[in-house]
């Protein structure tokens, strides 16, 4: 199961009702940052999220709305006594950025801070991987892909019958080896398991125009977090930002799951902006959300439901 | 008259409610900030107090809680197309601390940002000066005092009537000048007003324990601002902060008008603290406010009102 939980899904300006960008994901126990805009230890407070889950922090581009919570995330870290590593990661420039960070103000972390600088590449980390992919922002900038291993297929209770064997420790060394010798036969797990499950798959553009490399690596993801600063093209300006209709266009063909719009410039409500924003993915056919702050999209065996936690918590 | 808002009223930890220190003193049209803890910008879009009224930026220490707002003011300012420059004001090591915090991302302001690191001083700025105090928090750190120019008194029309003087350019030039002749006899600007008018003067001591120099320098304000993070003292462990009984002596030592105790530690919910706080401050015999996030003190003409502007936003 994968919560996405955003913590902040404004545009540079943050309003009484939107922070800036920090999305959370929830897997096994653990808490990835996807950026980590001002202010998100007071949003990660206000959704009971502890920054002590969180052990990997993924910074897409160094402008100050994606990044500069991070201080404050690694003194408040500091402050309960952390003790284990923390890893950020981010693109061209993060050590140096990261460092200069570090060294404004009376801080020093008790923990070691594992800076990586990242270009395009695939981090396996345990039951999940993290893939970086360049976009286009005017700067150094990456989207981040989490993809959980695929599963092996339920045992099959009528196969288990037709090989005598029964729920117990041989079904683990089964699990553990892939195959065991029974009653004089080789048993493979597959022989006794249904189809693999695919993992879900997360994609998150950060600031980016459309490109061609979030397409790729996007393909058939359940979730696409893209870039949908503005409904209009004409808004753009000299901006590197997407509009609603180009993430629709990327999510079409990527053939993901859902959309979600992201980064909603200031001048747009809520109202106006999903009004709009529902015209466009109707005309693609592409399902899409327009994330709050504190909505959580909950992913489980091939489905996902959406609540909001700051609700829940009255 | 002078606005006291203030926009952050806790302590290290920001929580739903309440966010890290930030006071904004709102004075002839000019917003002037004494620290600017993590998310202040936020605190003042919801306040709708545009960044751009502010020229200059005090700056208690640099713990984080205090100062990590600052990047993303500047990043605003700059978006806004500021043209003016503006100051940034703290103690020893300011100049290295924000020259690091400016150079941790993609960011060039398009303006001069001028730091200035102070000892013990005094800076005239047209209608009011601030001073600059030391206070003890176990790094370099600062409190500073906003102190209103007297004003001249009324004109005393008795006194007019028998100097002869009657409204017009005639008061402009005694104003502008201090003395005048008029009808062959020398009349001094003080001959025919009333009694000057004490400017109005507000402290604030940023993270402190309990010193002789706030007593000093606090000497009967209209409002003293004091470090009161703990209710016991036990609490402070090994801390550089005071209690609401500390807070209260040095109030009533300097004689100030009225203790706004500040910087409550996050472990305190604010009816617990408010109803210590109140039984500590009638023993000590000192008038106090709780501030809470959003909270406007006025100071107008010797008295003072309080309201909440979130509230009025509804």
């Amino acid at each position: 199961m994968l919560d996405v939980i955003f913590l902040g899904t404004g545009g540079i300006m943050p309003t009484r009702e939107r922070n800036v960008p920090a999305i959370a994901l929830r897997y096994n126990g653990e808490v990835i940052l996807l950026d980590a805009g001002e202010g998100t230890i007071r949003q990660m407070n206000a959704a009971k999220l502890s920054p002590m889950k969180v052990d990997r922090i993924f910074i897409t581009h160094f402008h100050g709305d994606h990044y500069l919570g991070l201080a404050a995330l690694i003194q408040t870290m500091n402050l309960w006594r952390r003790g284990r590593p923390l890893h950020v990661y981010g693109p061209k420039y993060t050590f140096e950025f990261v460092r200069n960070f570090l060294n404004s103000g009376f801080f020093r972390p008790g923990f070691d801070v594992h800076v990586h600088e990242l270009g395009e590449t695939r981090l396996k980390l345990g039951d999940y991987e993290i893939w970086s992919f360049k976009v286009e922002h005017g700067i150094p900038a990456l989207g981040y892909v989490f993809r959980e291993r695929d599963k092996r297929g339920k045992f099959l209770p009528e196969k288990l019958a037709q090989y005598g064997l029964s729920e117990g420790p041989i079904l683990g060394k089964l699990e553990r080896e892939g195959r065991i010798e029974w009653n004089g036969k080789v048993i493979r797990l597959e022989d006794v398991t249904g189809p693999r499950r695919r993992g879900v798959k997360v994609v998150y553009t950060g600031d980016t125009l459309p490109v061609e490399r979030t397409r790729l690596f996007a393909e058939k993801a359940d979730l696409l977090i893209h870039d949908a600063t503005y409904l209009n093209p004409d808004d753009r300006g000299e901006g590197y930002h997407s509009t609603v209709a180009e993430a629709c266009e990327v999510a079409k063909k990527a053939r993901v799951k859902l959309l979600a719009l992201f980064h909603r410039a200031f001048r747009y409500s809520y109202e106006e902006y999903s009004e709009e924003a529902s015209r466009v993915c109707r005309e693609y056919g592409v399902n899409f959300v327009v994330p709050r702050d504190f909505d959580v999209l909950t992913f489980k065996s091939g489905g996902f439901s959406v609540r909001n936690v700051l609700g829940e918590m009255g």
